[in-house]
């Protein structure tokens, strides 16, 4: 399998939370794709995908494109490796927290850390994303992440539901973890990979049910390449 | 079976969304039990129970508070009904949405119907729901919910992962509801019951959605008493 995700200038930087959540489903799986980076501006790249996003993942003669049809994908395709899922009434509820990650908290996170994103890219996706993310904001990129205190309390009130459920149990899937905890999960490595801001409290069970999912398939997360700003991320 | 549920000064205004969530589920197990109606300064009648809230169940020798573990009881003592989640896996997925109910919906929410819930009530329910709550919000009451177009426009932003979803399968749960739509719905059963504010437009898939949870189980939300201040209501 090749699995095309979005790349910084380096291009071992692979930080985009989408990709995340399948680099997170591939392993979980036992899985394995050869990475093809990719940026921003390389639409011609993933054209045969017949849109202009990644994660594209292309098996053999299969293409397919958006994380959550990749999911679907791979459940259905490998049923023999660990369901990301298990059972037929998770999938909508997962679908649902699914769209809580890309709904709620991917805009309270790109407010945080949208200025260090830019500073990852390489020159030509720079002017790109800037372009395009001024235009979503209404606000120059520097405006948007001004008040990081605000942002940051936000985001923490907005991850109340999460805590309340990583107090009943390790994961947001139960006993062991499953997609829709990669769903979320990817929202950090996105911050993680790019950011040298600290998202949560040492206190936090969101903290260490992270901390668990940076440790899982032999620390795939934990030792993936970030932007090494401050030098000092565990 | 009896369930004690927070009543209004009508006795049969029942309004609590997490009431809401315990008749909807006992509906869609087709088991009923007796209301016992119930106010907030009323702690001594639920003292049995060991705490101070509805929902309260009573099951024969059996008592059951708390609407989450109401849920999980009756889908143990009654395994030949229909049941509220559908396989091991979805149990976590669905407490982390009755969480985002609580935690996100509900705060938002009461921003817009507090003055309105504190109009339903008994007078001696009257002093203690507006101390509590004021010093809850840290405003009074009016303040809390002066600026309605604001929390509306909050609420309508924050129910965005629930549009998105709805737009994938006709209920939260899937093709047919199940305990998570409920935990939702609970929420729109308490502002239903108690304001006249439409806190939804009327092309938003999840006023449709709404819609037909007020019809499941023969209209029993639909025709449940409500505060008829406009009288307009459908």
């Amino acid at each position: 399998m090749v699995l095309y995700e979005l790349a910084g200038a380096d291009p071992e930087l692979l930080f985009s939370p989408h990709c995340w959540k399948v680099r997170m489903a591939l392993a979980h799986k036992g899985l394995t794709a050869e990475t093809r980076p990719w940026r921003f501006t390389e639409r011609e790249a993933i054209a045969f995908s017949g849109q202009g996003y990644v994660p594209v993942l292309v098996d053999g003669t299969e293409i397919v494109s958006d994380s959550w049809r990749i999911s679907q994908y791979l459940d259905a395709q490998y049923p023999d490796t660990p369901p990301l899922f298990g059972g037929e009434a998770a999938i909508p509820l997962a679908a649902f927290i699914n769209a809580w990650a890309d709904r709620t908290l991917l805009p309270l996170i790109a407010r945080i850390i949208l200025l260090d994103i830019h500073d990852c890219l390489a020159p030509v996706d720079q002017a790109y994303f800037r372009a395009s993310r001024e235009k979503r904001f209404g606000q120059n990129l520097e405006a948007v992440v001004a008040d990081r205190p605000a942002h940051l309390s936000a985001l923490r009130s907005a991850l109340s539901p999460l805590r309340d459920a990583l107090r009943k149990a390790p994961y947001l899937s139960g006993v062991t973890s499953a997609y829709a905890d990669y769903c979320v999960f990817g929202m950090f490595m996105w911050a993680r990979c790019t950011s040298p801001v600290e998202l949560l409290e040492a206190d936090d069970p969101i903290f260490h049910w992270r901390d668990r999912l940076l440790d899982a398939f032999g620390g795939l997360a934990r030792s993936a390449r970030h932007a090494a700003i401050d030098g000092a991320r565990p």
